[in-house]
């Protein structure tokens, strides 16, 4: 396999093998190894000192199933700290079968000009893009279908990315043409400051990534394929309703943040659940059921119409849902799903904006409520407005331009859709985890909520700070293996899934790849993002949620109270500046 | 003494006795002591955990000249660490006059009145106000001045402040009815976070400021009053000139900044210097000569009118007149001193908000140069647009805002009037001072142009780390004894000016004060900042200057070079955490 480097100040690629140390990296650990090495941890995130790199994970681009996933590394303009954001979509599967390890884009254009770029077997090209600038994610993936044929792999950024917001995502293609978001921390801000709109990715020719013991990889990958077939979380609940199957889990479990997180359960509930989606769904003609990308056996998407049966959006989930509806107390399903076709359009953190127009309600821009207005203020955004750029740079910024201090961020980025102190292993999580409140980073949901892999009180300390440390290690490597999250449920639960998952890894890179192994690789991944951000100026002082979590939430009266020595102990494991890390 | 503390959640007022630990502190010892001792770190700086504390310096209310500072501290909403922000005008001497050692303002209301604090020697009263909320700080003066007699001192908070804005200032009158600020920092927003518009100062009948040993006083001030005005930067250059006969040194050595610190000269300068102000003032029957407190002998300060007479700005300073002027490309005086007057009269940082039009000029809003264009903006701030909320934050603020990555700005705080990279001294001080970007936290000037105590080459780096090492020291203990940063010329020049000095400190709170333990206090101030801002979250990585000061600056094409290692020896002295501090 190979590293690309594109080089945006001198407008080159250059081409190398991959160094023995990156060998058994794929995904979050390779862009978070790379971005550890190659950037200055104080540098501008939007300078040319940063980097931005694309990696499919280790098993991205082979058959075992949901491993098709994308990580994208850089410093987040977001959070000042070291992000990895992850995503669906195809083009991490199409640049694994080119047998591209990682695409690393560094430098800037000293001028004003933007481009794109064009990856296949014969390489990278580089070209100027004037024609497809200011426009939407929607149109961009359209003309460029229709230009390179469906199968085209496309990574863009809208017009939030080219306002270099920082909360803008980068866009990622599906194989149905729809968009995927790697939606966190503002790296379609960096994307757009290296001046790339978009890249075309066409595998065609690709040689495929290289097996070790194939015969081993086909026998584990059945195994794995089946388990999660088998679970009822991936085989069932999350085929059928999608992510969105929690708003009702939540909101029964008083942890479904409503009104700027003042309560744990919202009285619109039912109308935006995903039992009341599946209904709207299926008599408008959508499809419940639809997956993110090739191989995938869960399919936790879905493709939601209008009134009139006309396409609205697709991959439309739970915290997306929860955020425009719950936390900003609109009830209205089809306004929260403009909002969320909105945001894919304009290349937009849904969970980030939703936030920040929690925290503009609560500044009193518009009423708690306010759909039409909720409306509204996404589409300043995609203009470049001056409240747009408000809104759109996050909640800690929205907050700061209104003089608002109930603010829900952890390290500036906005806190998602499990109030942290009904669901305290999450919060745990959100005050702990190098990217800033991410639910992704160690989902403690399962076991505090959806008893899965057992079960830990969600509304007392004990057991949380292990439960989130054991998640954020094994979610590190899980990123890493290019895997989608949702395998987890399974691992948990089923012994020979989690065997399966190592066999497959081994087969890949190995031999002699053991479960301690995938542990180590975790707790390095871990380690390499601490130990940047505390070069960053991200210290332990921020890894503390904001003071107004001390009041209690109702219905179950539970009020956020780790000390700031309990939370240290997340990462005991990491020994800051002093260790080596060993896993290279 | 005592100590006053204003609950604003329980509106409330106690009066307490100074603790033996705080007898010899005062002005920012006193500040910086008290919030690091009871305001959490990681508090949200507008949140109810936080305080806005006032102290007069330790000489502060005495006969000795220039002592009229005051001390304003708290956890800043611009930086996020701790701060004291400085400044002249009446309220320290009456608060002094009061026998009040610091007034502590804690809490905040859950409505959203607005109050009034009124002094006496009866106490401290909380009222509600409405008449003044929404006003300018001219028309609070006037309206407060002619209810209350034009002796009434008034510290209060402009619409900036009133917006929460993170540039927002806190304005107080001097005795001739004009504006000081104690600018940096955003202060007036968590005065406006404890929602209280004003505070008026009665000083009759107060006992005054306690003296250990008055002969030994008075013949200390004697000698420190002469020193003052015959040294011939303050008994000359400013008396003349204001700080404004500093453009055209700082033009001359290639250090004043321009064009968004792209060159070290303007071609305007002399349009705007001191010498062409000097001139205006007097043909326009202004006054050029003016003191910002009572028993200042260096008058700084001036009147400043337009071409009909009318009066337009006091307190004219260099830093205003650079930030609107040279770093903006704006040769017109008048245009500078509207400027100044806004800022005033909204309450807001001139050297924050000129450094963000300045990056708003670098994203495009509106063109270097365009001085109504500047105008306009700050109007804007005033009425508290979106655009104006963008501003109005701050430089680091607007750069996120419009994608710029071009900010001069240190720990979130805008650079002053002095480039780093052609006076080496102040951008050791800027990269280090637990303030943020701070002239005044540590000004090589003296050294570095003026050859004031000695010279020291500014375009090299050879001496400016401990230059800038032993100025922070000082200038910790001179803004503790309440004395104006100006008395440093005559006390590095003449020792026994310098002995005076310690003698009036001896003599006010001795006996057996020595020149020891004035460095120790110096000392013991910084330790206690940098221990607040470790556990606030601010850890060495903010004590750099941004990468674009990597690229040399014309004149001398001089770049800033310093390594990281080379500045964290300015913090030799302080032994983190793990060294407890002895000055108390």
């Amino acid at each position: 396999m190979k590293i690309y480097r594109v080089n945006m100040t001198k407008l080159t690629v250059t081409s190398e093998g991959v160094p023995e140390k990156w060998h058994k990296l794929g995904g979050r650990a390779l862009t978070s190894t790379i971005i550890a090495e190659e950037v200055e941890p104080t540098c501008h995130p939007l300078g040319k000192k940063n980097k931005l790199v694309f990696a499919p994970g280790l098993l991205t681009g082979t058959a075992a199933a949901n491993s098709g996933r994308m990580s994208v590394g850089s410093k987040s303009p977001l959070t000042g700290g070291i992000k990895e954001s992850n995503s669906g979509g195809s083009a991490a599967q199409k640049l694994a079968k080119l047998g591209i390890k990682a695409l690393i884009i560094e430098g800037k254009p000293e001028d004003n000009t933007f481009y794109s770029l064009h990856v296949d077997i014969s390489g990278v090209k580089i070209q100027e893009e004037t024609e497809l600038v200011g426009k939407g994610n929607y149109e961009v993936i359209d003309k460029l279908s229709k230009k390179f044929g469906d199968r085209i792999g496309v990574i863009t950024i809208g017009q939030a990315g080219e306002y270099k917001m920082s909360a803008a995502n980068i866009s990622i293609k599906d194989y149905h043409g729809y968009i995927r978001s790697a939606g966190r921390g503002g790296l379609g801000a960096v994307m757009s400051s290296k001046k790339i709109k978009y890249i075309t990715i066409d595998d065609q020719g690709g040689p495929g990534v290289p097996i070790t013991d194939k015969n081993k990889f086909m026998d584990a990958a059945r195994i794995f394929a089946k388990g999660l077939k088998e679970h009822p979380v991936t085989g069932q609940g999350l085929p059928t309703y999608g992510t969105n199957v929690l708003v009702n889990i939540l909101n029964e479990a008083g942890g479904l943040p409503t009104k700027n997180f003042r309560m744990g359960r919202f009285e619109g509930a039912n109308k935006i659940s995903g039992e009341t989606m599946y209904e709207y769904i299926v008599d408008r003609k959508g499809k419940p059921t639809h997956n993110c990308h090739a191989g995938c056996v869960i399919s936790c998407s879905q493709v939601y119409n209008d009134k009139d049966g006309n396409f609205v959006t697709a991959g439309f989930e739970y915290e997306t849902i929860w955020g425009f509806g719950a936390v900003c107390m609109v009830d209205d399903l089809d306004i929260i799903a403009q909002a969320d076709r909105i945001c894919d359009d304009i290349g937009i953190d849904t969970i980030e904006t939703a936030v920040a127009i929690s925290t503009a309600m609560e500044g009193g821009i518009i009423p708690f409520g306010d759909g039409q207005g909720m409306l509204g203020l996404l589409r300043e955004i995609g203009k470049g407005s001056y409240l747009g750029r408000i809104i759109g740079n996050g909640a800690a910024f929205t907050g700061k331009a209104f003089g608002v201090d109930r603010v829900a961020v952890v390290k500036n980025q906005a806190i998602p859709a499990y109030d942290p102190r009904a669901v305290k292993g999450i919060g745990v999580t959100y005050a702990t985890t190098p990217m800033g409140a991410d639910h992704t980073a160690g989902y403690s949901v399962t076991h505090n909520v959806l008893k899965v892999g057992g079960h830990i009180d969600p509304l007392v300390k004990e057991g949380n700070i292990k439960l989130s440390r054991d998640l954020q290690i094994a979610t590190a490597a899980i990123d890493s293996a290019g895997l989608c999250l949702f395998v987890a449920f399974s691992l948990l639960d089923k012994p020979e899934v989690y065997q399966a998952m190592i066999d497959l890894i081994d087969a890949r890179i190995g031999p002699n790849t053991t479960e301690d192994d995938i542990i180590e690789l975790g707790k390095y991944v871990l380690g390499v993002e601490r130990k940047f951000n505390e070069a960053a100026g991200i210290n332990k002082a921020a890894d503390r949620l904001p003071e107004f979590f001390e009041e209690p939430v109702p219905p179950h009266n539970v009020a956020w109270d780790f000390t700031a020595e309990e939370l240290d102990e997340v990462f005991n494991f990491v020994d800051g500046e002093k260790k080596e890390l060993q896993y290279c």
